[in-house]
């Protein structure tokens, strides 16, 4: 049975690492060293220090931080949901830089719901998160702006910074350090890797409109057809929901299934999308490169198990420049906008096109 | 520019509901529905409203909550990283069960470190989380078991749940709900599975001395084994370290290198390891299933991408279980234990045994 300590009135109190020590017999600094496991100590030592912990039930500095009601420091992050790669690897560099910088991470989900959005935002403010950044692309509407510039605003007043992590800034209404990568060029240069290889009806998979990401992975696709003077055929713009695989199937059968094949290259708005895709042609017979040639977005799994040509997004470098300039910010309403760059990644996936589609397969 | 409500002292304090609803001349239970979308209300409503909330800096609840000193509940979870699939899948099921019962989400990450583990544990206290979740395999040794004693009793007289999620429990020193799922069944079965198609030299790759759940895995592999009369080689078992992709492609190849192909099959350890391993194959001309069959486990991504026969793991139930029994347990030191059921996912890549392996490829 633990043994409880009895403060000055008889009432028990919580063990402080002075009770230990002298329980042990040892110096309060051995007790530290051994507990910090910094101490290459005698097994001995280590077993009565670890005894008297057990016995006391002392758990490392709860004694005083609970009476000086000091909370740890956090910062918190919203994203879609923790399942999707991009996200995934987004929060691993939060949270890398966080615990770096001895910080608690708070973690939102929003199933891409606004509405959710900014009730977790109001949340991570009532827990007094030193940093709360939003991840991910997002279909702002005028009251959504709205709220969030008052939200902006009071985060600030508050001593919380807000990071807007891959998505654009929300205008001089929403003070916030935006930490974005380039999609627009991104796009441009997967589909001039396409053009060049003689492709000139290309498929886009995953139009959404309002949404910021891919509205501007879109934007690189027509703008590199532009350039490379083939004509731009909204029909070859397949609309599509949420970025995951099977999102990507559903769209390439549909395609499929509507009409003979049009498109002798496929530009996926996201590897998941390129996967569920992928999946749909094979079950048409239909083989990438051969016969389909393809491009994702992304580099995530399963890029590399499927040899897709995708283009190279810094995902936890995002998420660790967010951590990094909300708390180096001296003021919490700061702004600021920083863009990191984005690169193809060559795998096997695309063939030159040697003949016009035509016909049924 | 915000306008500042003065109180009594001539002080600016945070604005409320009411004042809100006094500036956009309605009432406060118009402001309410509104703020929480179920208003199906004029849009020249909806505009006073929002420019109230906006020139206020209104945030709802701030203002009662602050005074009362209130803090969000919540429920905090440990996980190695938030990239592999299996912990960002369990992290999503204890997400959604966290927003369910209206408690934020506190995540730590640990990198595998048993330190580091024990470290996210004081922090979460200190935050006076309800759950603490602790998912994942793990190698304790004793050290670590006389400590988690101290930790989980300190947790229980602080009104916070221990949660072990996705491995055994630690002994009757470490009250805790204990969430598992069939590790070894699932191994066994998937054992079966190849030894039924004729595959006697079944080369295991990653086993992993002390760690839970390699450990119950090769249990199940050594038991299919034996329970089909087939010799245990463990010649047969390769050591791995982390269960990543690279981790598999590095064990395969190595072996590969080593000496002349001896076996027809391949049980990895995970998916992942699964993915690295066929990486090496591919690039030694080996295809699967026609020259080496292989089966994973977890049924995550890329298993699906690379028709691979696995065992399925209820990823988010666990997640979900493990918040749901913490939040209905009465007494915070309780003990629990559940253990949820695996089974085989069939697809592509496993070929009957139609000879011996003889000679090098």
């Amino acid at each position: 049975m633990p043994r409880r300590i009895a403060s000055g009135d008889g009432k028990p109190r919580p063990a402080t690492i002075k009770d230990v020590a002298r329980h042990a017999g040892v110096s309060v600094a051995t007790v530290s060293r051994i507990l910090s496991g910094t101490y290459p100590n005698a097994p001995a030592t280590r077993s009565k220090v670890m005894r008297a912990v057990r016995e006391l039930d002392y758990v490392p500095n709860a004694h005083a931080r609970g009476l000086a009601g000091v909370r740890p420091k956090s910062v918190a992050i919203v994203v879609n949901s923790v399942i999707s790669p991009h996200y995934a690897h987004v929060a691993q560099g939060v949270h890398e830089e966080a615990a770096r910088a001895g910080r608690l991470c708070i973690v939102g989900t929003t199933g891409g719901d606004l509405e959710r959005e900014l009730a977790a935002i109001q949340l991570m403010r009532e827990e007094h998160a030193e940093a709360v950044i939003l991840v991910g692309n997002i279909n702002p509407d005028e009251a959504y702006r709205e709220r969030m510039a008052g939200y902006a605003r009071a985060l600030a007043a508050a001593g919380s910074q807000l990071v807007l992590c891959g998505r654009p800034p929300l205008g001089p209404d929403v003070p916030a350090i935006v930490v974005e990568y380039d999609n627009t060029g991104g796009a441009f240069a997967a589909t001039s890797h396409l053009l060049s290889a003689g492709h000139k009806r290309i498929l886009f998979l995953g139009r959404r409109f309002g949404y910021t990401t891919p509205e501007s992975r879109v934007a690189g696709y027509r703008a590199a057809l532009a350039a490379h003077g083939v004509p731009h055929d909204p029909g070859l713009e397949v609309d599509g929901a949420r970025m995951v695989r099977r999102e990507g199937y559903r769209m390439m059968r549909e395609r499929l299934d509507a009409r003979p094949r049009d498109f002798t290259a496929v530009f996926a708005i996201n590897d998941l999308i390129a996967a569920g895709a992928r999946e749909a042609l094979r079950e048409r017979g239909l083989r990438i490169p051969e016969d389909v040639s393809m491009v994702g977005f992304d580099d995530l799994p399963p890029a590399a198990d499927i040899d897709l040509t995708t283009v190279y997004i810094p995902h936890e470098e995002l998420g660790r420049t967010a951590v990094r300039l909300a708390l180096k910010s001296e003021t919490p309403g700061a702004s600021e906008h920083v863009l990191l760059g984005t690169h193809i990644v060559v795998r096997d996936s695309v063939c030159p096109n040697v003949g016009e589609a035509s016909g049924p397969d």
